[in-house]
């Protein structure tokens, strides 16, 4: 069999111009209906974090619901959704971060983890980083520790990646895509 | 062990009046956080459908990723998202439904599913069932077969279940509210 990673890469597809004009968006839904690249891909992240673990698998709204839910699965812990604000009906956190224009808050349940977890936090794309940061602020106020962010695709380029590992944050990405 | 479902149905939170007044909000992040309540909730899933041969499973925008992605995997088939409007890059089918006031619209990229695919369509909660319909019919747009629409909870007083029982789909649900 090819290298696994090199077999997901192929399956990811390359939409150009959306959401807007220059953008290249790396579309993952090729990988997730095609049933061995689904399994190979979530097989990454549970080979990854079988010995490490955590606690809890947060997963940021909505592709990084996907992966996280079945890694969660996988290692017999439980799923904890960080959503885009006003999607959840407990008492929440909530972290506001920059987008390019505007901004935008992320919220997670006051009891989604506790002091002492230990959380992979997962999304599908790791762009400028500023979910991610933001799901990492969250998880650190309710007094757990993340102990990985991880994705399925890093956009280098971007710098969110390495403005996440300067703040503290490992990670681990299966893909790299050149440009935005 | 106590009964599985009435062990998952006391995981369920209660929010009473959200998102409005009036209603009595059933808020399913518990059962996801605790260990043995997600792993009993998706193996539901998983014996309902291990022996049904089907080849894919649509999950509904977010809280049906949750679900449907697991038992995508566990059954060693594709997992398909269906979205709300502006959320998908490549070519789609899309369908619009009528909410109580105004109406939303879903989308599904036209190569997520073909001719003589055999779909669990899955989400957390049946209400009016007005999604679950809108995504039947993206599905069967496409020529694929949809063998049950699946739920954690449904809502009868709502009707949304019977509604989608008379068009004709079966529904597989695992606990019952009282209300709205």
């Amino acid at each position: 069999m090819q290298d696994a990673l090199a077999f997901l890469k192929q399956q990811i597809r390359t939409v150009p111009d959306w959401p807007e004009p220059g953008v290249q968006f790396r579309d993952i839904t090729p990988l997730l209906s095609n049933p061995r690249a689904f399994r190979v891909l979530i097989d990454q992240f549970v080979h990854r974090y079988f010995d490490q673990q955590p606690t809890a698998v947060a997963g940021l709204d909505a592709r990084g619901f996907i992966i996280g839910s079945v890694l969660a699965y996988e290692l017999n812990i439980g799923f904890v959704p960080i959503r885009k604000k006003g999607k959840l009906p407990f008492t929440t956190v909530e972290e506001t971060y920059e987008l390019e224009y505007g901004n935008a808050t992320v919220e997670m349940h006051t009891d989604a983890v506790k002091t002492g977890d230990r959380v992979v936090l997962i999304d599908d794309l790791i762009a400028t980083g500023g979910t991610m940061m933001a799901g990492k602020r969250l998880l650190e106020r309710l007094g757990a520790t993340v102990i990985e962010g991880a994705a399925i695709v890093d956009l280098p380029e971007l710098g969110g990646s390495k403005r996440l590992r300067d703040s503290g944050l490992p990670l681990f990405t299966l893909v790299d895509f050149e440009g935005h």
